[in-house]
């Protein structure tokens, strides 16, 4: 994506981005089950490397795999580009860690942008005082090899009932985590700027007391209010 | 309902009311899934106007009905007495917002008394801001056409597993929300109080240690300790 | 368990707990939908002493069992041991609650180390101020012969989906609750706490920026970075 | 719908006729978790009359209202049009019925095609017996009344998570239900036909070993082979 | 049980059973998630005697347990009376067997009645083909030990999310199970009756036409109809 | 696999296969949520080649895929060989298809051994007539571009809960599916097999009347009985 287009993700809601979404024919695009651990610090914006888990099999999934160095959850997080999210395909098993916070500082040193997963985090108050911003299904005690076997990277990937393609942009809020596709990522941005521009003004009438009827979504004449507004440069 | 028994209820609990009516043979009456959004400013106490969402069909959840003057969801928010909560039937739906902060502040301005849905909020922060007591299933990002389509109001209504039959008094607190049919709000306000004073007393007692064995409930030689005790003045 | 092992439990974390319980075979040990109720106030460790529910029959759950001085769960709670930990099989019935309030003040004054339940809790924001540890899968209004009948104690129960025996040992943090098997509940804290020892040199040194592929778990050549790191005596 | 459309639906199924309204954009009209009841005797076509039940609470939900004569159950049962599907928004409640034999009679008497709910069907086997097409969550012993209050008919409803309009025509077969969108119903009933037709050429050409890329669906030079295929008469 | 009332459980349905309960007051008597284990050969009727499983943990749940001579299942079944009903709380867990074939088998020699379970049955064709009646969640291939440990046996448990004390009286046919409370199953047994001799007049008028207001339930003009259908026979 | 433990496994029951993978410490290898579909026709068995479904997105799964030669679920089915069976990561969705009845032919004219899939099969009846054994989560009739987007082959991946690797060996029959690892499935087909043999012998005698404590698991004891059975040449 264009850094404009970083820039502008980091100012609009998901609320605003799963609409101009919508508009576009594509609703399956909002992560269920996933929020963000702790009070939200910062905005997540970023571009997605994924990591695959699998089902456990106890003859796969030993103590033994997590001091393997192919393992690719490690590689995964050792290798993780700055600016980039970690997505994790945790098949919604929120009662296992997708990492914890060892983990976590790791990608954190590497200016990872953050991590998404719609499975656990352990040692979820240490994660959160990491600082990177993530979004999953909530903290779990159990290390991921309780309930799952990492198997590969860098491949699409679904992560809370949503298609995640390595390089789709994630943005994520207080409201949870939307996936947009890489190839509209920057008129989505754009026009979900607009539509925030515009829905200050109604917000701002609302709160004068004005009915919603006609003014929310805008019809012609409230769009005519709001460009004199601005022109008038957006006074109280 | 009496405005004494709106002055008790904003006073009562959840906990005390569903007992009141597990004693008049009601069990089917505390909804399920359903939460305080953000910390609990205000407790909620009002009588319910009803919306009801379908499931989205493609074809009927457009964004064109957004800007339909007739649109359920938009005359229920614009007509909303003062005093009222609007309870919306999400099916449950918690990954898709049956409302966001414009139109949580509308109701606002409206004098609404909250909103509580059985689905999640959009720009749930901004919601929460707006002071209004909203019950939801949580946040979530998509806007209500995702999932629903809005088809009319002021019938009787499911919502989290409950029947609301507009009018019907809610009241809802950090336990979550609690339906009174409208016919025995007023006893049932009144005997909740009751019980709470009394059991006032029994924390007071416990907390200096005595067995709740005879005391909670209270048996009849409870019931004259406490007698004497208000007699006296509740001392400390 | 020794008194040792109690000052240890009260240190490491529930998710070191499950793993040093993995890599005895024991996967099963976690509890599901089962969370600090309020923000962790104080970690909870003790021995369980267990409680049960069978569902509601509407002729066996009626509000005259609530006087009942034989009424298993209030005799539980009435005669729980200082230091002990009531653990309730509430079939992960998250609507109704398991305890409310009173209830709860009770067993702090008996010296009860805290409760721990797959069910609700009502007044819930009464509860957290008692300061009782106490995990369970939410706030719930609904008393218990909602959704219940008390039936037994000090029998082998399920709760989150975990096996517990009286007498084994539960640990609960922000993470959620483990059960430890009481006989082998010594030598788990002890290697929970070598394993956090050494991790700490890890995370110290993930926050120096090395990799984690070799440190974390570490290799010989670490263990023996971290020996010298010991001896050193832990500098910063 | 036209009565050549209601010919042509009894043929196609509803697997073909899913795909044609995916093509129309509308993904959301297959009915979750709602089957045929007992062996298909035959399939369903028709157009949906509705009924809606909200949830039960005890004091509406008595046995005094069986006998109610404008019970909406009742009254939409014993006036069902001939041909009318009557569709049930049981609100996915798997353990409890809908109804039972006696009221399935009575719409079979009346001309009914058939009945859809997603709940349950009590007295199944008697239900079966009946011959009338049901399509429900299964078998269930209790009365409606156990779980729900039948509130009202004719208007939208959802069931099986699907928005059913009165007058939208129902297709159920081996495969479950499809709700078709009354104003397309002819256009697609008549493209399955044709996607069917040309389908049973390609399972020919599977059967006889041909692979099924390019085949099916089928490209230019299969369409064209097809067309000779009719031409010829359809030569086994 | 009277042995009159054992015989005409054997001929009334589950159907009727759960409403004569219900006009009762008792709602929570019918088991979710329990089907009759193929084909129904036979109506079940018997008084329950209990087994308790609880969560597997793998060092309780081992292959030694099934050697053990005073494991709680298996000295449930080797022990369980002629014409009593063997009924497990499994929790609900349908991906783990509470007993196969063999067990079966032993139970049927035993003259025991039936099992009723909220688990799965393993070699469940064969259990189907021993002739015993059994009601489960379905089939499911893991022996008990996989996801239980059996722990003690004649308490009162859950089944299917209904309280069962041993000697309650279990009805099981095409529809599923209903519990019946012991002391008052003369009374159900004989009003079931009687419901059903007079719905087998009005579902002879039905099948003749006969609109259902008024005739189900029957008002007094229809009570007087039957009667007099009574008093002549009953004729076809 | 040894052509001779293929035979074995075509002999012995998903339910003694489960039990010696629980003996070698593999507990999770019985797929959750997966049935035959159909009457069992013939029991399944082969070795896995896998498919991979993301979450549909409404610009990745657009009915163009459906004719694009490289799609990985038509690439999989042309190219199936002989004896293996297609399973396939449908993430447990049930109200959409895996496949139909087309591709089920594609499979059986290519010599596939079966289909396993934790989704749906459309035109279910189509399906069990080709023969074919599909192992499913039931009928359902949208196309796997209503929930799917087909991603890749030949991965390992998770069906029913159970990791499975391409050439794991699968099982079928009432009962469902066990997956076999690889390299353990030769000692796990012949020891499952003796345990049936010396069950046929433990099952006929508790049709004589004889207890199952010390004969189920066989002590000793009966070990011999079973030894001199065998060397009697099995009278009945």
């Amino acid at each position: 994506m264009k850094e404009e287009t970083k820039k502008t993700l980091a100012q609009v809601s998901t609320a605003t981005l799963t609409l101009q979404l919508l508009k576009r024919g594509i609703r399956n695009t909002y992560m269920r089950g996933v929020a963000p651990l702790g009070p939200m610090a910062e905005r997540l914006v970023g571009e997605a490397v994924t990591l695959r888990f699998i089902p456990m099999r106890e003859d796969l999934s030993t103590p033994a795999i997590l001091a393997d160095h192919n393992n690719p959850q490690r590689v995964a997080i050792d290798t993780i580009p700055a600016g980039a999210i970690l997505v994790i395909d945790s098949r919604g098993v929120a009662d296992c860690a997708s990492l914890g916070d060892i983990l976590a500082e790791r990608i954190k040193q590497r200016g990872g942008a953050g991590v998404v997963t719609d499975g656990g985090v352990r040692d979820a108050a240490a994660v959160v005082e990491t600082g990177l911003p993530v979004f999953a299904a909530g903290p779990a005690a159990p290390a991921s090899l309780a309930a799952h076997t990492p198997i590969d990277r860098d491949l699409p990937i679904g992560c809370g009932g949503v298609a995640v393609i390595p390089g789709d942009v994630l943005v994520g809020d207080g409201d949870g985590v939307v996936v947009i596709p890489k190839d509209i990522v920057d008129e989505v941005a754009r026009d979900a700027f607009d539509q925030e521009d515009i829905e200050a003004f109604i917000k701002r009438e609302v709160e004068n007391g004005r009915s919603t009827i006609g003014l929310y979504p805008p019809d012609d004449g409230i769009r005519a209010e709001y460009a004199k507004w601005v022109e008038a440069g957006r006074p109280d």
